[in-house]
């Protein structure tokens, strides 16, 4: 995670946009007020046609690059993409990424105050979907006076926003660039999610989400959540060859309940940190997100014609070892936006870290991520 | 389920063996007394040559194949396999099934009294191993008047058991049938592992192990760790087909915390059934024991060396679609097996349903177990 600071954006100060309007969600639900914290990097041009905004996954937030503080560990969770002379180059375009609603960084959220009864939302937070989001995100994109994206970026659930943007706006979003995403989870993905949430809805100090007025946090749910999934956003291989059955600071076996093999510690360590830094009530809205999200739902399940009335020019990105969103949901997208006869370039990278592969420096990735990127500064520029 | 009685084995009484000489464990405990329940099904013959040993796997136990009632539910969980004209043919063969030493069906384990305080072991029931379950198994033998098994024969962690025979006595095992087994876990494996433990150790109804004495279970973290082994028993494939994106009892989602698709009340229903008749202390020491196996790990890792001193002829099975033990993890039992220039059959069967294709009657699988044990039967014969 070591940084040249020269390299980064520098330290980033957030931003927040509220609005007063009420938003009519998916759901059924309603948000009176509401509010959006995002970050940006670079200038905006005067045409306003540099604009990329990322949307981000389950777990991250709107710090996507720079540091928040003098401390390294406060890098933004995709600085090896963003920065000046990066892949997302900062000195070209002018980034933005959002907290999405429902999170728990800063936007409105089951952890932060209902204003119409100064406590946490809680459990009265509402369901919010992909589309949600990408509302809200719409909304943010007046407010800042983009009329139109140059790219919306986005890995993982980060790609199904994309795919809701290119279809949704289909006059805002100039490139879309799908990486490590599925049009829809699986029966598999779902039953993961499930069981995570089961995990901590079940914990006694859940308390029906409401939580925070008992002063406490389904610690113990929520860490075994974080440590099954984080198994799933790895490869057999990538766990295989980082801890193989490695023992922790010992030769023989103990025999004991406490960690023995270096990858148990591990995992709960990332558990243990998770349950630090994230609410459980986001965790299961974006989690559902995730569930929900089908857009060919309403076609007969017919992803072509779901993607009908998408107009940019797509990238679509996938990782051979991920195998929550294997290369082959990526293929299923590109057969669908070739039936509609869009511009689409299609990269699958051999890489050995699973599903997390999309965070991650790896130089092949790197380098088609740039290139596509430089294509899509081109075209900011011939419009400039 | 449905049986037609006649090709079951009937109505079946168990047996339980009692050992009053301590048995010395792997961990370095010891039991000082300890009983196996056991079932037999068909008829010894006089030399004691038609005998078949039946090792089990995680969750299942020593009633193999009958009724034990006149419920059908009672039916055992290998009945398919195992019975009148079956591939493991009753009419052949003496069959042998115990519930291992730290099991909760009838064999000394932490639900069972500790005959030196008359209460329930708990926590205090050492960890037992591959190793341990073998040493008993053989003194049950012992006991039954076997000197020498036709045939060892186990899927998954049963097949553990059976490598091990193997080499620990190779004189007593004649086949070995290595079924959808692997000869140690991979990190992937053990983190799977560690967060069901984990799962059942911070359920707060745990009371450190001792839960009998407060008159509660850890039915939360119990039902949880289920889920997500049972996630790993079916293949991604099996899912999709099974339940696909399928709402329950509805056409259009509620946005909810309940169930809303197919396979999340399944899983929920598999956790709720799995509380009711497993015991959570011997859950966390089964996936001790499939961690632990490792016989290669004293020849650097060499699997080949640690299989030199087998002697019997092999059969290993793996399914195409098992991804908690994979055909290239049986791949590197045969090679290590045909290193030592040893007898080895090997079928790798085309089928759909994961891990769980051992349990099931599926055509191929059955065709190539009864070819096999047909071959094991004509031994015998000769034998006679």
């Amino acid at each position: 995670m070591k940084q040249n600071r020269s390299q980064t954006v520098g330290v980033i100060e957030p931003s927040v946009a509220k609005f007063d309007e009420p938003l009519s969600l998916e759901s059924g639900g309603m948000l009176d007020r509401y509010h959006l914290i995002y970050e940006t990097y670079g200038q905006l041009n005067q045409q306003a046609s540099n604009a990329v905004l990322i949307c981000h996954a389950l777990s991250s937030d709107h710090h996507a690059a720079g540091f928040h503080s003098s401390d390294e560990k406060s890098l933004g969770w995709w600085d090896v993409m963003i920065g000046p002379g990066k892949p997302i180059d900062t000195d070209r375009f002018y980034v933005v990424c959002c907290n999405n609603l429902g999170g728990c960084s800063g936007s409105s959220g089951p952890s932060s105050l209902n204003p119409a009864t100064n406590k946490p939302y809680g459990p009265d937070f509402p369901i919010v979907t992909v589309n949600d989001w990408v509302t809200a995100q719409a909304l943010l994109s007046d407010r800042l006076g983009i009329d139109t994206w140059a790219a919306v970026v986005g890995g993982s659930l980060g790609g199904m926003q994309v795919l809701e943007w290119s279809t949704r706006y289909p006059d805002r979003i100039k490139h879309a660039v799908v990486i490590a995403a599925a049009a829809r989870l699986s029966a598999q993905n779902i039953g993961f999610n499930d069981v995570a949430r089961q995990a901590i809805r079940t914990d006694p100090e859940f308390h029906k989400g409401d939580y925070y007025s008992h002063d406490t946090i389904p610690r113990r749910g929520l860490r075994v959540a974080r440590m099954m999934g984080h198994i799933t956003y790895l490869s057999e291989d990538a766990m295989a060859h980082k801890f193989g059955r490695n023992l922790r600071h010992k030769e023989t076996f103990d025999y004991e309940f406490d960690p023995e093999f270096e990858v148990e510690s591990y995992l709960r360590h990332q558990g243990d940190q998770f349950v630090n830094r994230f609410d459980a009530n986001t965790y299961l809205l974006m989690t559902k997100a995730l569930d929900y999200f089908d857009p060919a739902a309403k076609y007969d399940g017919n992803l072509a014609r779901a993607l009908a009335s998408a107009n940019a020019d797509f990238f679509v990105v996938s990782f051979t070892s991920d195998w929550r969103f294997t290369p082959e949901r990526s293929h299923e997208i590109v057969r669908a936006l070739q039936t509609n006869n869009l511009n689409v370039s299609y990269s699958e990278i051999e890489a050995h870290h699973g599903h997390d592969s999309f965070l991650l420096d790896i130089p092949e990735y790197m380098t088609v991520m740039r290139a596509y990127m430089n294509r899509v500064a081109a075209q900011v520029t011939t419009h400039a």
